[in-house]
């Protein structure tokens, strides 16, 4: 691994082996108090995320790497017209790993190819956010010694949640994981992932209500749902009770179940479910620091190494807007094959 | 001593190993440039307070910590709606020690009942802001080889400045301590404070002019008078002379004076009064990032701890408009005696 | 050497020891990793600049040591109308070092007066940026093996450039550089800048065309113009193609030739130049965070020092109206000579 742009790149057996240091550091801290010694982190986050960013910074120092960056481009010069590319290559002139956050998709794949030290994508518009995938794996196999064969429940909006796409995605590569898929109807998964569901075989049931699954579940990972993606407003009042879990809905939940949330919550988990033992979304952020610290020990201490050319673009071959080509033009026309479909290679875009 | 919320919870004892400890890194450093080695730091600031940032920031890497944190909330996504419970169980996942500066009075007791590390009051509102009391009385014992017995004058607005009132209620643990209160009439000490003093039998004269009282102070402890403060401007204008320090009024002070002041001045202490040996104010703040440093030691080399599980509330018992109970209703109904009065446990207001 | 305030301060003799240094950094960075250990500098920008802020913030990370401070003053209380003399007795009270930024000419001199650590100048309004120019000159010498000798095209906008005046002012130190000054007429540089090169007996030429040049020259620095100082706009379209570099451009021009550029770029280069193993500008960059580890390891190692009292000013003898001692009216009047006239010890404006 070079980059960590898409959790999905990642073959199983480097994500065990992921997994494996990251089990080191948390039970022994204090042997990698010096993995990233003398390295320095770039933390460049294009829109504010206090808690990603929280996460990345503690878990640089926490393996004696340093850091430096900016929380919010509008207080720096950067926002004042420098292309991505030229940014890159000046910070990775400064810096032995870069942890970008941008709210344009495909913004991490472009660094990558500029760069002449590794990229981590924290974030890139809707399109991925695979640390957040290495935290909820890193929690679920710490806590219930693996992830194959377990019971998932993903409830809230299925439909637009970036947390439960890669979740799904990520879990393609364990084996006899059954899904429990609670949302309202309007905000069920998208076809596509319920394509790619069937095409890799795994079980999977999409029900309305939280409370009938309950007891099958090993795992129960909440998501906010929002007022505005409803399009009735009656639809909504109708429905929002069901996806807020609340300690009674719990007392029919196994006893080993783990609620889990990618955080900050807003009203969608009652805060007396917090002294549950099985409420252990406060932990999964504190794993996903643990997961982050494994992540930087591989990545910061990698040599430099100045990028192939690539190709000058001209104008975008892709037509989402949220692309990254949309607005860097000179970025080089690259299409990758999903399955059989010809997709943009920086944001996944179908091509037309 | 877990957290520092309080200087008032400080036994003397505890203060005495503070100093101690204190003094010795003022005059070793280098015996403590590991002290916190691999611990981190979170450094909240709801509110910019550069100075106190920027002490507690260098206080941690001055005993080979490290920092992370916002200094500034709008921009982060905490500024969004998330409860201080969340954000603090996040933060206190990820750092050793929590310092935070919050507008809301109480807010940082709030903090210490989640988190499973020590939390440091870098300010509460117009509450507490314990480690200003520390820098203050290192300052003076460092230069004066002592607190107990010495003449202290304090000089401007009596009745607004927590810094006064906090150093007040401090000196209680200390013996023969005589104040001159300098100020206005209308800016006096108030009366509830007026009464502490009689109650711990401390020794004080009220007077409105400084020149009289000068030769017999051992320490000047200035604040800033805000023109805004006075319900009549033409007593402001009556009274704004009196209370600039300047370097002939200086004359008839002892020749080992402290003239002290929090920072930042505005026009109360006299440009041409800083290269007067007598005037340690810069020293002052110096003598607070030394005295973070003692703190530091002690507080960010402390185990995790899960804090015991709190009733939750549904609205709050306080009827003080600025305390945290007002806007974070989950916190519990925590009562306590301030001498005979009920008062709320978080912000020290007296219940109705 | 204290402080570093302007390039041309340093006699040629403590540039050499610097690049020396910085040499030694290069190829055993290793050893320089503890360089600076214990010791923390304060980084003061009190306007945005992303790129010095990043490679002076990278450099002390890089050679062990730490930092603090605001890259924006407006999330900081230091805007709050405190004087830049407060702001700096306080900031080296906690650093050893003070790094600062500011939009007044003349503010670093200003700061170092009162300042117990060095001072760092990183950019006083349009006045000086020397590590601007230690970043130039050890990549010239890096990449050429040295700077006496050089032919050295200088291209754009001569007349308001910054960069560009301290780049032919430090070349004064060097043997046998000739200059190809290239702008439009309007942009040439400044008759004083004219002066100073004869004065010194440097050869120069100026021309309209970069073409024909382009051959000579062993050094292309490029700089951005901006459309805004050209007064006749009919004028700035006629020329803004000119001053574009492209590959083809380069096809006439010396296989060793060096295409430098301060950056961040507009469109005076264009992205097709990137690739040319001429193209030296991110280098450029990275090379700059070298020479501010050297620096560095010099002034972030040097004791602390009470600066002599100062004479206390009323008001300023300067008429420049950016010059700090407009704002700042305590600063003493002091006067230095630039040859025979009578110039601003803070900006260097002739007075009147």
């Amino acid at each position: 691994m070079r980059h960590l742009i898409d959790f999905g790149d990642l073959p199983r057996a480097e994500w065990d082996a992921l997994y494996t240091r990251c089990s080191e550091i948390i039970d022994h801290p204090a042997d990698f108090m010096d993995a990233c010694r003398g390295r320095v982190m770039a933390s460049l986050f294009y829109e504010p995320s206090t808690r990603t960013n929280f996460s990345f910074q503690s878990a640089m120092l926490r393996v004696g790497g340093t850091v430096f960056g900016f929380a919010d481009p509008k207080s720096t010069s950067t926002a004042k017209g420098e292309t991505l590319k030229d940014t890159i290559k000046m910070v990775s002139g400064y810096a032995d790993v870069v942890v970008m956050r941008n709210p344009r998709e495909g913004a991490a794949k472009a660094a990558s190819l500029y760069s002449d030290v590794p990229v981590i994508n924290a974030g890139d518009g809707g399109h991925m956010h695979p640390t957040q995938t290495t935290a909820d794996l890193t929690t679920i196999t710490r806590l219930r010694g693996g992830v194959d064969g377990l019971s998932v429940g993903l409830c809230g909006d299925l439909k637009n949640g970036r947390t439960v796409h890669s979740l799904i995605k990520a879990m393609a590569k364990f084996k006899g994981i059954k899904f429990y898929l609670v949302s309202p109807r309007e905000l069920a998964v998208p076809e596509y992932m319920r394509a790619f569901m069937k095409q890799n075989g795994m079980w999977f049931v999409e029900v309305t209500g939280l409370e009938t699954v309950m007891p099958q579940l090993d795992v129960l990972y909440m998501t906010r749902i929002q007022k505005e993606r409803f399009v009735d407003p009656l639809e909504y009042e109708r429905n929002k009770g069901i996806y807020v879990l609340t300690k009674s809905k719990l007392e029919r939940a196994r006893k080993e179940l783990l609620v889990m949330h990618p955080l900050p919550r807003v009203d969608e988990i009652s805060i007396d479910v917090d002294d549950d033992p099985r409420a252990v979304y406060f932990e999964q952020a504190r794993y996903g620091m643990f997961a982050r610290m494994a992540l930087l020990t591989d990545l910061a201490n990698q040599s430099r190494m100045k990028p192939d050319a690539v190709e000058i673009g001209t104008r975008p071959v892709c037509s989402n807007p949220n692309c990254i080509t949309q607005t860097d033009h000179y970025l080089p026309p690259l299409v990758k094959k999903n399955g059989d479909v010809d997709c943009c290679a920086f944001c996944d875009a179908a091509l037309r």
